[in-house]
């Protein structure tokens, strides 16, 4: 007998990591996408703003009705922040409703941080029910929880680089460097100049140096509960002339003496169950064209015995593992399913 | 009860189209793939040459080890041509086998027309047994079929663009021109110069012109078998800096009067039972990116009132539709599957 | 002696073919530019809108200001159709200046055509004025015109690559197709959904099919005056994921029987004066990328015995021979300098 | 009166660097090529294997003839390394050459160092009598010199970037981080795997990281020279799906404190007769695509208030700043030229 299926409600379709979550959900076996809203095409066919996905009967529907949620059992929000937390304070009340917020508005802890990078938040009581959804990390409180504050791209890519060093404590938490690269549709789908073709093609540039990027007190957050203290570190993003995928590169003091072999078992141990982490061997290192289109993160490493530092490389799809197939990643736990249902595609290649 | 599982083996898995097969057939739901042989690679994990492919325990084997198809139901051969007919005739006795062959080696009817293009056939015999296995115009003849001779790419593109207006008389078979573009994918994984990036990326060229490209004959038999009666078309492949994709633009001239929607009744006529072909509403035009990675082929049209011309676009993903996913729908049928079986992936776009 | 300057102005000097203007004119040794507007960014220095060009204390002025041409012997506009008539009819009764217009305003001699198509033409006067600026076919006219229509950049392609067939009647000027290639700079600097990274990289499309594209008059305007006699084509424009360049394919059907050296010889006797215009090896085909940068025309063609036909290849880059490298080759001629100053850059490979 | 022209040689002239050495010299106001060499493509014109380059008369000789220097003032080697000591030990002892080598052959004053990175030097005698050809360090080392280890590309954007700090040592000399980015012309025209467009193309990854890359060890000997001290650098490379860039992104920590401003200061000083080198304004950063096809080096920097580190950032085109124009620009300073002869293209945006 097939399984029963659940109903989901996207609010906010209409950027890439809505197109993203549509582009998985409509083949999930166990999900049925019963609402998609969107102010700018509000009235459409999905399948006229968005062909690749071929026919579906999904209109886009106004965000502001109301009534998105009354059918669905999982609503999925990709909305910029701000608007989110107001339609999840709506929401929140309805005890039959699991919320996964792709913005950055439940990925906070302390709504004072949220507050020095953000503004102040409007639905502060609602952040202690949110989980921040790395299952990799947290996923025995996210099989608990009913919201989901779904993480940024750069900071799962990383957070799971990092995550089994900091906490076994085997490097320096100071001090720490994470250079990452980006492809474009990390930039979204709107319009400005700095997302036209002829503006990214054959250029290479960083982006929101020093500090001055948003994704810093998010990965800042959790490194240090990883770490159990607070630390910061110096994150700078780029831009890659790609439309998808994100290369963290990461540097940073060991602690004590090691060899890559050391490493792997600390990693294979720390990522046991987690089906998407994949560790390289020796001679490979992490490439975003190997992840593409997949929920999976390349993880690979290196020893510098010149200048005696460790450096660990993540790469991750930013749509994919790094947005809507996390969250449905995420979804998949909360509902206490396969963590891995719809999301065994392998990677496009080329 | 989960429904068995065939054995499949690949000859020649360590190209593109390998390891695109390999791609769609570790998720296809009733195949196990047993075996893949490389000259190149034999004895080395898969995981290693693929790594995209995550972990598996397949070799590459030996192709010569003669052992191939032991334990398989299904036999794709994705080796050179010529190759490719020795391999088969070796096969084909054997009545447990279904083939699907992706060379040139079975795809003619008349081995004279193979002659005149590749050289001698070294299995004419063969011939007669093999079907052209482009499921939209020779479904019926593929179920009964042991032998495919699976499609090339540009021909996949320009047969499935022309084949309604040509069976139907709807355009003078006489003068067609197929305006082709594709991507870099198309020229294999072997090294040569003009495939080196720096020799693509920001550059767009025409090649093999002027009736040199050897899909030429396999373009003319199809069409001439669909018009009824002998025919010749101007084909000329460009490469597009992109990894996957072909666009074919196809000139014809109408015989009679008609409009766009005269001719969308006809395409949905002639495709109603082809789960792969999408016809496009009047204000579109197919784009490679909105099929990269499926099996779709997008179709669109347009009348030029001003010079009389009927303009079609055909759009695929020269490694799947054109290659590898069409291997696998030939597949499905000849076992008597769902022809969409392990091949719903929604494109990915961006 | 140095050689005496000529003072420059171009008006609408922020989009690409204005950067490009610049690109070019800062460096020609017979040009001193000393003004540059911008509604957009007027009072901004142009180094800071466009920091490729490095140090230069140009300021972006107000085009409305009136005085763009005071100190200026040539004017380039390079604004938006209707807006480029609106200001070429305050400055055309200045005798002193020589005026290029890179908008599609000059560039019809029947009013009548370009109201059919653009719309009503405010300075129907100035149109018997003004010379279509396509050196390699109207250059004696150039010579003693003062306002130049400097050509698009699709039929700049297109006519170079059939002038020499049509005005010695060797093809049929009945049923010419042009199968055009573009890179995304041909869409502009402005902002709109489709000019996207994300929407472009990886994919291929046609647009403005079948007699739609606004540079169809221009073409056929040009291709009449060759044959001699009016006629139409078929122009089906396509996007290339890159940023600069055009490949036009040209059929035809000769009206008499030839050969590839034949043609050869024609092309070399019609271009014997065309500096920038490079007629490729029998064993070649023309390459955008092997004219990026430069001002120089790649034409190449075959033979397709089997269909009858003639197919013609040219390539430009779009940005240089197809905008800003024709204005200022157009400049050199009517100021009675080699047409090559300043334009002798080869291309950037790769 | 024109000034004479002196001739140049280029040995092993096949490759990226040869081509780009070719399309700069052809148009250099003072320099007339005599020869061109390739072991591959000897015999054959030089406008058949570049036909960007256009139209002339050089072949490719055969770089074994042993009289490429005969007629030059001026050799430019491009060939491997190894293959470069031993053509320059034949002709050094002619006191008439200048010599620029593109190898590596000639960037170390330690042959011990040379040893352990490349294997034995064959001309030990020669390392005392070549400089390293970074003109905006060692330009009146330049001036005196007959023999110059051209720089590497990677080198080039990190020791520009590096250099006024650690030379006034504003920063720590260790723990430095260069976390480099390059486009795939960097890899050379050889054929393999990793160069092919589908293996590039929408990829990003590390390569030879923890102290593998060659260039290290030039990257160290310059900084040590700099800080008046040993140090060590992690330099990790990256591959970008481009062409042509390097975009280095710099870390280090101040010795002291500091402000945007004073950094500024520090760098407008260090490099006031650094024609080539652009230092960007407060809200930039350097951009490859910025500096694509000329001989500038983009400098931005920030500091993190954060984590108290400094990050630097510097831009070249790895084919012209970072090989051949910088082999120009040698050239230049050693005839006692202006050393932007020949150099001052605009940089082709987009």
């Amino acid at each position: 007998m097939a399984e029963s299926k659940i109903n989901a409600v996207i609010v906010g379709g209409s950027g890439y990591t809505g197109l993203e979550l549509l582009r998985l959900l409509l083949r999930h076996p166990r999900v049925k996408v019963v609402g998609v809203t969107s102010r700018t095409y509000q009235g459409q066919k999905v399948q006229q703003v968005f062909p690749s996905l071929g026919y579906t009967d999904l209109l886009f529907s106004d965000p502001a009705a109301g009534e998105i949620a009354r059918e669905a059992q999982v609503v999925f929000t990709a909305v910029p922040h701000k608007e989110a937390m107001e339609i999840i304070a709506r929401l929140f009340p309805d005890q039959r409703l699991k919320i996964i917020d792709l913005s950055a508005d439940f990925r906070f802890q302390d709504p004072e941080t949220y507050r020095a990078w953000y503004g102040p938040h409007q639905a502060p009581d609602l952040l202690k029910h949110a989980v921040y959804g790395l299952p990799e990390i947290h996923s025995s409180a996210i099989r608990q929880a009913r919201l989901i504050g779904n993480p940024g791209c750069y900071p799962t890519s990383i957070i799971l680089g990092l995550a089994p060093l900091l906490k076994e404590k085997w490097i320096e938490p100071l001090g720490l460097v994470a250079d990452s690269k980006s492809g474009v549709s990390g930039a979204g789908r709107s319009l400005n100049l700095g997302s036209l073709y002829c503006e990214v093609d054959e250029g290479f540039k960083a982006y929101k140096v020093g500090g001055e990027h948003r994704h810093t007190p998010e990965i800042e957050q959790e490194l240090s509960r990883l770490a159990d203290r607070s630390l910061t570190i110096t994150f700078t993003p780029h831009l890659v002339p790609m439309s998808r995928g994100i290369l963290s590169t990461l540097y940073a003091y060991p602690q004590k003496e090691t060899t890559w072999e050391n490493i792997r078992d600390l990693y294979a141990a720390f990522y046991r169950e987690a089906p998407f982490v994949r560790l390289l061997e020796k001679e490979e290192l992490p490439n975003t064209l190997r992840v593409r289109g997949s929920n999976y993160c390349e993880i690979g490493w290196r020893l510098d015995p010149r200048t005696g530092r460790v450096i660990i490389f993540s790469a991750i799809d930013n749509l994919v593992k790094g947005a809507s197939g996390q969250a449905i990643q995420n979804m998949n736990i909360l509902l206490g399913w396969d963590q891995t249902l719809g999301l065994t595609q392998l990677p496009l290649y080329p």
